[in-house]
């Protein structure tokens, strides 16, 4: 089976709240368009979309969501261009890994067709909440939990699975410093870290506020049986520079399969920046800042698309990263966002032309 | 501030749906009591705890429920004696370790008043919910979520402490199976396997439903990065007798400071059981299995109580356990729920009586 557009049900609001959207000051994912869309799996099957106002979600106390932390998301965005074209940036990456984070959590996949069908005739719905300000774009959030009920700790035999969308400004305001964590781990060999599950981020909050209160604002998330290697930066990959060169741990049962990640490694290739993809090792950023050769860090992923990093700190030193004029970051940035907003040519094939 | 039941406001169901409750045939945690209690944490505090019918609960679709798996709970039970008298077991051991979770996950603490005047007074108004069928019991289910919105991964500004009770039967029928598992890990060094936090569950339906798949039940996990040891025993802590000795893997950030694990180690001293709380090999159960030694091994956990093992599959082969006439499993499960019942001596002081 397969379905089309037409195949979705809509119900519109009857009134639209964007008149209460301040564009020009947005904050991150704390506004919302006016629908949503919602689809149910339901006796060994998912139900066809529906697009619906953005209306809250009503549950049984006992749905396993609430007790057992079956749960995935995804992190996308739309943006529009000059003439107001809607583009998303490769869309089908997300959709895949929706699907990966979903077999290791035990959520039934969604179909394809389910997935890009019901996200673009929300996104055509809602498009006047697409921003145009700089920096600005709508964040859209597909997740699907357990919505089934009872205590037993099992899977669930319903599932909701939502797109809802928040016109958004920034993820971080500024340069972020971060520590590299030696006692808190992130994830286990053979656990759930590559997966966009929901418990692999609220197990980051306290490490995270412990840090905070030390004067950082993340955590550099290291390998939990040795600490010697760097996996991650908070919720997002991790690159640094050594000299003229780009590191990025490899992916892993332990690391996210990041699309931005990925995207940046790609157009750093092609704009002849050297490249590794191997395990890094906390020494040697140590040992590169401290000889100078460590250029700059940054954080990639969807939210912030690519977060510089100012410094860090590794048992109680702070290292400061040098202030670079070209950094490979804001090159990177640049070209990444260049594409996402359609103002320049998409010679890797990402965009995604929303029709209107 | 201390609050008293006097503080908690009553809202009684009009009919009660007690009559639907086939008590005869109860499943685990499928059909619930007449009233929960919900506490809400608002504007940096705890509201005052409220019972209310048993009803569904709204969120917004940006709940961090939802996406950033910040949630916890306990398992409790109440027994009913011959005088239909209400009993606890080691209830503030609850409300001591939900606090542990509670800080792990970056949720606020819960005051013990709050948690215990707000049990009491369920449990006094849903007193008939208790069943007296041999193996039967009121499971209890503390949990706490992020119900504060916004898509932003940190900690949420609102909490629900919500307590729901289940009128249920036993949590496993029989023996079950268990395969060792070497791919696949439950936690992490620093990570959060020693909190009841939903997104440990949640990770582990995966390995089971893969080692379900072999024919067994239930996993055995190991440490994340040898696979030498023994951890956990699906969601239970594990016991394992070599000749007469009861061997327990310690507490640690991997494993759960199990109540029903603690107080099992406590009878089986105070039966002159030796008792070895040390860190567990594959090598020394598989090796034990081979040469006889082997008696018995069994998970550990308020749902189940004592869950024997039958046997167990490691790399292919199947190991079966003997069948013991006076196992420790079954002598020790009698004491315990002998004192969870008000059947016997209440020697270590674990018994709460509920006044009615």
């Amino acid at each position: 089976m397969s379905i089309a557009t037409k195949d979705i049900t809509i119900e519109k609001v009857k009134t639209s709240k964007i008149d209460q959207v301040d564009f020009d000051n947005l904050a991150f994912g704390s506004v919302f368009s006016d629908h949503m869309m919602v689809c149910t799996y339901k006796n060994g099957a998912w139900e066809m979309p529906k697009i619906i106002p953005y209306q809250p979600i009503t549950l049984d106390p006992s749905s396993k969501i609430f007790h057992y932390g079956q749960s995935i998301f995804e992190g996308m965005k739309a943006y529009k261009d000059k003439n107001n074209d809607i583009y998303l940036f490769r869309p089908l990456e997300n959709h895949k890994r929706f699907n990966i984070s979903a077999e290791r959590m035990c959520i039934p996949q969604i179909p394809e067709d389910y997935f890009m069908e019901g996200l673009t005739t929300l996104l055509k719905l809602d498009k006047d909440f697409i921003p145009t300000q700089e920096g600005s774009s709508l964040y859209i959030r597909p997740f699907m939990f357990a919505s089934g009920n009872g205590f037993h700790a099992s899977p669930a035999d319903e599932y909701k699975f939502i797109i809802a969308c928040a016109p958004s400004g920034a993820y971080f305001s500024g340069k972020v410093k971060v520590l590299i964590e030696e006692k808190y781990s992130r994830s286990a060999n053979g656990g759930v870290g590559f997966a966009k599950a929901g418990g692999n981020y609220a197990g980051q909050f306290y490490p995270t506020q412990l840090a905070v209160a030390k004067g950082y604002n993340q955590v550099i998330w290291t390998d939990d049986t040795t600490h010697e290697y760097i996996e991650e930066a908070g919720a997002m990959n991790i690159f640094i520079r050594i000299n003229d060169t780009l590191l990025t741990g490899p992916t892993s049962d332990r690391i996210l399969d990041g699309i931005t990640r990925k995207s940046i490694l790609d157009i750093a290739k092609d704009q002849g920046i050297k490249t590794e993809v191997r395990k890094i090792t906390v020494k040697e950023v140590v040992e590169a800042a401290k000889d100078g050769s460590l250029k700059e860090m940054f954080g990639a992923g969807t939210a912030a698309v690519i977060s510089p990093i100012a410094g860090f700190g590794f048992r109680d030193t702070d290292y400061e990263l040098p202030e670079l004029e070209n950094s490979y970051a804001l090159r990177l940035k640049k070209i990444i966002t260049d594409i996402q907003y359609n103002k320049s040519e998409d010679k890797f094939g990402w965009r995604f032309k929303v029709d209107k």
